[in-house]
């Protein structure tokens, strides 16, 4: 196995510069984790800048059978980039040269590490928006949310990544590349690999370039803040909103318990008897959403809020937002670690939903906190626990597999936006059956025979159980 | 292969009720064509309406190598159902039992042979609508519109059926039952079969059932038409529109051969001497699109329209729309033979498009005409011509060439949404390269070892060339 390295390292050096090529160990620690749990020292990290460099490293890779892990800048909540088996990571976060938007075309061509709020902000100087909106979209890169298919609030009303995403440019397990969709919204030659590359969280290629499409950017926002003694209330409240034939831009809900966080947190004056807040964003045209904020605020009143306020100006929504802004910090104050879920159901079942993570609290005596975009099912439900307590940890793996069981019960899906990765691989049968699974991995072993992309990812291993705990 | 046959019927006619099974040759002829070239007669036609019975026939057909081909009802423009190697048609077009809507949850659950067109009227029922709006939708089953990923007009504001479907039911190509997706529209849980499946022309397995998206119904409409002297400034006020940030339901348009064949066929009082009409659907807030339509008239006219009429009632909207109506039937008055393009390109592209099919057209002095989706660059060059003289015949094979060579030098693509089926898979390595086709190339033999999922489709055999004749 070292042999296997150092031939790949030797050959690597001739056909890549070598201060892309990081080997020291200080600087392989800081790839051996992301934002969720474990920690892998990878044997070497590599910084392409070129699609022709990373198809040469791959070629190497299989040659000598040393696993690659693309990563961009490590926000991943299911352990996306982690080099579970050793080997080399593949940083893509230099890989920022390439933002290029063409108004007439309404899209954006950018390299993997450009950060996805840049091109947001540069869209907007052609009056255009890149709809996707990943809580982490100030520093993590384009090319981990297409690994990923990363979600965010504005998913509601306007989808996710991968339907912004109209081609790719992709380097392929063994070291091919090749191009996938194009510059046309319209497209059906062939098989659609740009969207089966997307999501599938770097086991099918590494993206080195994409196209994106963008879209008009809306003239107006209205914001609105409703709070409900009774959480089922609010559940009723999304629903009833959804089918007068108003989507909102965003919909997001906070429990009793994040509320409380917060104001524990840095007191905003939120009130904490409350069981419910729901936060609602319209966008669209002035006259319109002036006319249907009023129609969500009367149902909101109709369906037993307590209180509803309605941001008279930019200043007053980003106060009201700044509500849900703080949850994150704020929860990680009361111990310091926050396993974050995105279990997700059909709309219908979100007052189910709030029922079983009221039943899996108190069974488990955890600290768990929900929020999150309830107009699409999909819910974060965070537990708040101290990873050097032991029998705590053992407790939360066993609520999260609950919290799984749950959702699909419900007829939903293990996770909405953060992936499979480590975390939830051992649940995949479950929700997909032996079948369904085995087609998947059919796919992987038919583009990656030798098995260096990403291993250790999406698929379980035999036995597989989840493990939160460090020991 | 007379015994595999023999085999195959008789295990068949124990396992499936007989009355769902045609061996006479007066039914399978009805089997042995669709809306493109060619005929093919089958050996037998079955016509399941349960899954169960699906699974049995494809493991059936697995064991004694017979060849299976999906089909709706016929309507493909590309040959997707056509049973060229024999075997079996699987008619779906009988399976129209469900069509559920479930408003809450804001989806629809759907048997492949439902009609699409009933699928959106049960939607409007409860202010929803289903938008992928094929041309065929009246005679259309939903499961050939998923086989194919059928577009629309509707495809420039709303997206493609793609777009729309969350999650499938399907019997793999050795004939089990897979789910993918689900109710929920975020799902990241592993590799995205949905899309995968969905434009896979019923090469991937036999889709059973579907879960649709709906979204809310629009309440209000506009329309409007605009004549243009110049073919290139009707592009360019397109492309200026959609910058203003408007994004039109619909934008449509006719070439001049396209407006004299309706005159010829049913005088509508159109302008002959025009080289392009434009026809614009807004769709939304009723105050919102009453100020956006505005918008668009002027525009129109800065880009040189010669006259802009906007309709004042709903009568006149759907006078507008008869003359986009009846391309179609009007060219097929000129001569019999109606060969329908859609490669599709760049918006910015658009102009450059025009001049390359003017260009063929006096190359290869044929009848083309061009109309189509203009707005997402999904044009429709149709060639008129009569099958029985082999000249003119040879002629249109060398046009339809070169228009697929324009539209990938452009940055386009071969299919905008009519699929690749036995008419394009000729072309498929022009536009994917060896490796991009070859990855598609996995997967299908991943899925389908014993070649036996719709054969002959999208992938060609080797020196395939596009044939038009009938001889």
């Amino acid at each position: 196995m070292i042999e296997l390295l150092n031939g790949f390292l030797k050959e690597l050096s001739h056909a890549i510069d070598n201060r892309k090529v990081l080997t020291k160990e200080e600087d392989r620690y800081c790839y051996s984790y992301d934002a969720s749990f474990g920690q892998y020292l990878p044997d070497v990290v590599i910084q392409p800048t070129e699609t022709e460099e990373v198809a040469t490293l791959v070629k190497l890779a299989n040659k000598y059978g040393v696993p690659i892990y693309p990563r961009g800048q490590g926000t991943s909540l299911s352990g996306g980039p982690l080099p579970v088996e050793g080997g080399a990571v593949i940083d893509c976060s230099q890989w920022n040269q390439k933002l290029e938007i063409y108004p007439e075309d309404m899209i954006a061509v950018v390299s993997p590490g450009v950060l996805t709020s840049s091109i947001d902000q540069k869209a907007n100087q052609y009056g255009l928006m890149y709809a996707p909106d990943p809580s982490s979209s100030n520093v993590s890169t384009i090319g981990g949310n297409l690994a990923e298919n990363s979600g965010g609030p504005r998913g509601l009303k306007y989808g996710v990544t991968k339907d912004y995403v109209i081609g790719l440019e992709v380097v392929t397990p063994e070291g091919d590349i090749i191009k996938t969709g194009g510059r046309t919204v319209k497209n059906v030659t062939g098989y659609d690999l740009t969207k089966l590359i997307v999501g599938s969280e770097g086991t099918l290629g590494i993206i080195t370039e994409a196209i994106l499409r963008l879209i008009p950017k809306p003239q107006a926002t209205e914001t609105l803040m409703a709070t409900f003694h009774d959480i089922v209330d609010s559940g009723k409240a999304i629903s009833t909103i959804l089918q007068t034939g108003i989507v909102p831009a965003k919909m997001e809900m906070m429990d009793q318990a994040s509320i409380r966080a917060v104001e524990d947190y840095q007191p905003l004056g939120l009130p904490t008897d409350v069981e419910a807040i729901l936060l609602i964003e319209l966008d669209g045209h002035q006259v319109a959403i002036k006319e249907e904020i009023e129609k969500v605020r009367v149902t909101c009143e109709e369906m037993g809020a307590k209180e509803v306020k309605v941001a008279k100006s930019k200043e007053e929504a980003l106060e009201l937002w700044k509500a849900r802004k703080l949850v994150s910090p704020a929860i990680v104050k009361i111990k310091p670690t926050k396993i974050s879920e995105d279990a997700t159901v059909p709309r219908s079942q979100i007052p189910a939903m709030f029922e079983r993570l009221k039943e899996i609290r108190e069974k488990y005596h955890l600290h768990l906190v929900v929020f999150g975009h309830a107009g699409d099912g999909n819910l974060h439900p965070n537990i708040i626990a101290d990873i050097r307590d032991h029998e705590e940890m053992e407790r939360v793996e066993q609520a999260v597999e609950e919290i799984f069981h749950a959702a699909v019960e419900l007829g939903g899906t293990l996770s909405g936006e953060h992936g499979i990765g480590t975390m939830k691989s051992p649940f995949m049968e479950m929700e997909l059956g032996e079948v369904g699974l085995e087609m998947m991995k059919r796919i992987k072993e038919s583009w990656d025979p030798n098995h260096i992309m990403n291993p250790g990812k999406i698929f379980p291993s035999p036995g597989q159980r989840l493990v939160l705990r460090n020991d």
